[in-house]
This record gives C-alpha cells, sequence and structure tokens, in this order.
C-alpha cells in the first residue's frame, strides 16, 4: 500500500456508519448532532425507517446537548449497498452484530471499498482488532473505537489497534473523536472487553449469579446501584471514591482497612494479591487523580457533585439549586 | 429476654453512634441533619476533634439536602465511655472497624449497656449477623444496617439480620431508616457483601487485577467510569440500562446478542450459566421494573435523565437547562 491520505481530523465533513442497529444508529445520530453528512447503510429490510426513528427520538436529546451549526437529521443518506456508503467516505464506522466472523469479513468487504488511507473504527465491545483485522488486504486503518450506549450522550469511547493497525491511524482517530466531541481512552495494548466493559462486565456477572441463586432480585440489583455506588460514579471514579472511604489517610489508609476484604467471598472474583507494587501503584495513582486537591477539596467536591446529581435526577427538589 | 418494648420507629428522638471515624461520623451528620439528638463513642484519642470536623465539613450539604426543623450541631453528645452513649439511646449505630472479633464483642457489650428492647444496629460491610451476634445475651435485636459512604448523603442502606435475629427487629429497622429519610433494600437472607458491596467489589476486584497486570491506570480507570457507565448508573441501574442496549427487543433481545459474551474472557469472574431459568428471571424482572413503560419512554427517561447528570456535573453548561 501507499502511505495513506487521510483528511485531517479537524477537516472530515463526510462519514460513513455500517451496522445501523440500537448502536450504529447512535453513532449516526451523534455526527448528525455535530453537524456532519452521514451516509448509513445495514442489510436489515426495515433499517431505514428503524433508523431514521432512532434519529428522531434521539434529536431533542442532540438540542439539549447543543447541535452543530448546520447540523439536520436531513443530512442523513440511507444508501442500498455497503459501497455507495462508504465510497466518498473521510471515516468509516462499523457497528455490525458481535459475531467474529461476520466483523472479519465485513471490516475485509470495507477496506476494499473504502478510499485508500481513510481510517476504518469498529465498534466491537469486546474483540481485539488483532482478531478481526486477519482478512482486510490494508489492515494498518482498521481500529477499535468502542463506544457506550447511547453513543449520542455517554462520551466515553476506547480506542486500540491491532498488532497490524498503523500508530498513526489510533493517533488520527482519537484525535478525529475529540473533535468529534467524544471523550478518549487511548489503549497502548488489546485487553479483551477494554476497559469499562470489563469493569461493567464484571458487575454484570456478580448480578447475574445472584439473581441466578435468588439472592437478589432485578429490582434489587437495579436500586442498590441508582440508590448506592451509582450516584458517586457519575461524579467521581471508583478507585478516587473508594481513596475517600480512608477519611483523613486516603487511599493507603482505605488499603490497609479494607484490604483484608479482598480475602472475603465478596463476589465469585478472585481478587489479586495485594502485594507492595499493586498497593504503591493503587495509592499513587489516586495521589496523582487527586492532583494537589486535599482530602477535604475532594470530599467537598463529591458532595457537591451528589447534591446536584440528586436534584438533576429528581430525588431533591431543584427550586433550591445554589 | 421479656418481649421488647421499642420506641415506635416514628417517635426515635435520640439516637447513639458508636464508632466515629469516616463512616460513623457520616451517621452523625445524617441523623444531626434529620433533627436528632445524637449521642457518640470512639475511643481514639482524637475522636471528637475528628468528629466535629466531619459534621462541619458535611454542614454545608446537609443545609442543601434540607435540614429537618430545629437540627443542629449542638445536638452532638460525645461521651467518654460506650455506657454513657448508649444509657438513653432509642436507636445504636454501631459503626467500628471491619474486624469479626472487634464487632463481636462489642457488639455484646452494646447489648449488655442498651436499654432492652431497642435495637442495634451495625454498619459492617461485610460480615453476616449470624457471625457478629455469637456473643450477644440478647442477640435477637442485633441486626446489619450497612450503608454507603458519605451515609449523609447516599440515600441506599442494606438491612439484613442474622439467624438469630428478630424478624420483628428487621421489620423496625426497615422502617426506622426509612423515617430517617433513607432508601432502603431489606433482604431476606445473608450474603456475604450484601448486595451492592458485592457489585461495586466485583469490579474493583476487576479493577485491581487491571493496574497489576498495567493493562490500565488508576486514571484510566476512573475516567472509563465516570465518562461511561457511570453516567448512566445514577439514572438507571445495570440490568435495566443493558435491557436498553437490545433496542426495541428489550432485555430478551439482549441477551440472545450479548449472551455469548458469557463465555468471552472479558473479566476474571465466572459467568453463571444463562440457562433458561435464569434468562427468564432476567427478562421477566427487566419487564416489571418497566412496568408499562415502553422501550421508548426509557430511552426518553434515561436520555433525559443524563443530560440532567451531564449539566449537574458540568460537563454540559446549565444555562441552557430546560
Amino acid at each position: 500500500m501507499s502511505s495513506p491520505k487521510r483528511t485531517s481530523p479537524e477537516s472530515v465533513r463526510r462519514v460513513a456508519c455500517v451496522g445501523a442497529g440500537v448502536i450504529g444508529g447512535g453513532w449516526v445520530a451523534h455526527f448528525l448532532g455535530r453537524g456532519y453528512d452521514v451516509t448509513a447503510w445495514d442489510p436489515a429490510p426495515d433499517a431505514e425507517a428503524r433508523l431514521r426513528r432512532l434519529v428522531a427520538a434521539a434529536w431533542p436529546a442532540l438540542e439539549q446537548l447543543g447541535l452543530a451549526p448546520g447540523a439536520s437529521p436531513d443530512r442523513l443518506t440511507v444508501t442500498g449497498t455497503l459501497e455507495e456508503a462508504v465510497a466518498d467516505a473521510e471515516f468509516v464506522q462499523e457497528s455490525a452484530p458481535e459475531k467474529l466472523e461476520l466483523k472479519r469479513e465485513l471490516l475485509a468487504k470495507l477496506d476494499a471499498a473504502t478510499p485508500a488511507g481513510v481510517v476504518i473504527a469498529s465498534s466491537t465491545s469486546g474483540y481485539p482488532m488483532t482478531d478481526m483485522q486477519t482478512a482486510a488486504a490494508a489492515p494498518g486503518r482498521l481500529v477499535v473505537g468502542h463506544p457506550f450506549n447511547p453513543p449520542y450522550l455517554i462520551p466515553l469511547v476506547e480506542v486500540a489497534g491491532g498488532e497490524r493497525t498503523d500508530p498513526d491511524a489510533v493517533g488520527w482517530l482519537s484525535r478525529f473523536y475529540e473533535c468529534a466531541g467524544k471523550s478518549v481512552i487511548t489503549m497502548d495494548r488489546e485487553v479483551p472487553g477494554f476497559i469499562a466493559n470489563r469493569l461493567q462486565e464484571a458487575l454484570w456477572r456478580e448480578a447475574l449469579h445472584m439473581v441466578a441463586n435468588g439472592e437478589a432480585t432485578v429490582a434489587d440489583i437495579d436500586r442498590s446501584i441508582t440508590e448506592g455506588p451509582g450516584l458517586r460514579w457519575a461524579v467521581m471514579g471508583p478507585m478516587l471514591t473508594f481513596a475517600l472511604a480512608g477519611g483523613e489517610g486516603g487511599m493507603a489508609h482505605m488499603l490497609d482497612h479494607f484490604g483484608p476484604s479482598l480475602k472475603s467471598p465478596w463476589t465469585r472474583l478472585e481478587a489479586p494479591e495485594l502485594d507492595k507494587e499493586l498497593y504503591d501503584a493503587v495509592v499513587s495513582g489516586c495521589d496523582d487523580a487527586a492532583d494537589g486537591r486535599t482530602v477535604a477539596d475532594l470530599v467537598g467536591e463529591r458532595d457537591r457533585g451528589v447534591i446536584a446529581v440528586l436534584r438533576a435526577t429528581g430525588r431533591l427538589p431543584r427550586d433550591g439549586d445554589a
């Protein structure tokens, strides 16, 4: 292959979305809201009607999020073939069903039909790109760009290349997503499930065990999160949240106090050994995250944040808003 | 023992908090904000100064949450002995360090010093009451009441009795916490770690594995939650959130589509077998939770909720508030 000629991330105007179910359709809505021209293709017979319904349902949210100048649902073109969808694309987002062989073949087809150099991202929620890029003639431009549902609302996207991915394509994709208003984590290695999916999958599996054993109902599980840790996690991640459980002693005190709980059968997941290296990595990671803020500062931030979330979610009246 | 004479949950005015660290102090702040008279005892030499600092730091949050009539930090009395703290209490909350032998002995001491019939709750984050109530003369009034940090801000409290706990004491405690403004899940059995702690512990253990393996930094982990699933979990629990990933087909479609991912190595936690019974329990649980709301209704609720949370947490300007 010749070296890729890519539109700069800042200059992209035309985006193709291949696969237009819940995730692909959510991407379409996101890119439309951000003012891009979007072409979309999906093999399902009723795909266009469903996609336009999804975009219409998302539009009020997109308006509240703030539309880019010129953004319009009219800038969506649904094509009859995959080839038409990607023919003029400056970026391609693939969101096909989560089947490895299907993804492999589809990415090879997309690679054959898409102008040279254009980056092709896969929304896969778990497959490493190394396993998906095997059939493509130009695997260097294939990158994972894993969003969260709905992509037009949840900022996070995780970016990771495969063994045969060109590092420039990874860098280009991370920058492009930032231009398109996403919050990007670029991973330097492939981990099945990436980061957030591993974390939420651990929680999900434990929840399924509890339902299977009759230990909690679906309603208990949901309420235990929305009335409990979920309120904190919109404001502060699990590591820094736990650091505050250590009081004025922070994460080090928390690990000294609750470290032994890692031996308790609190989940079916075996914990790692809390050796000095891990202890130090967690404590210094929290120190870095605090970035000079004292525990009192962090407690104040968390408290104001959670109160704002309680108001925002209707658990507190909003008229007393400060 | 004679049958217990208890103040009705609605009439309680005097609460004792034994152990006044981060959790015990957070309970003190909560009960003060709700207008109770609170006595507190903690054996640490600087306990009173630390406790009064914690209450002062929490007070702005308590004001925003809405103080009960007459609520004041002046209604806190720190006593020199455990016995003085509980002598006139109508309810006792124990929040000592998480050590089984210590909890066992302390609960026996509290039982000996507290007026007959008064319910004594333990804030333990993981021990079953069955294991903690063994040394007490009147184990029937000992119940787990497990809060989340900080107790004055996070509504959830999980209530569970031990084998020797009187079911009336469990019922009394759940009702009392409701009167005191908490959101209560009453469990009908003892599960180590209860519900929410098992769920967040699974996530925490997976996060520790990732740090230990160099797969993600502390900052990556926190951001992957606050910019990702954490935004949804303040609004909608993990089960109903995942149901929406199934699009118009809901949880059944989601399980058909992502069920096979349970076999993927996305966490170190082994998943349960997704047999028909579990499948049906999860799908019907989500149907119950939806309670007649369509997928479109739920998507609309989630979108409005997440946008409100994005505004509340400063990710979107608040002046465009609808």
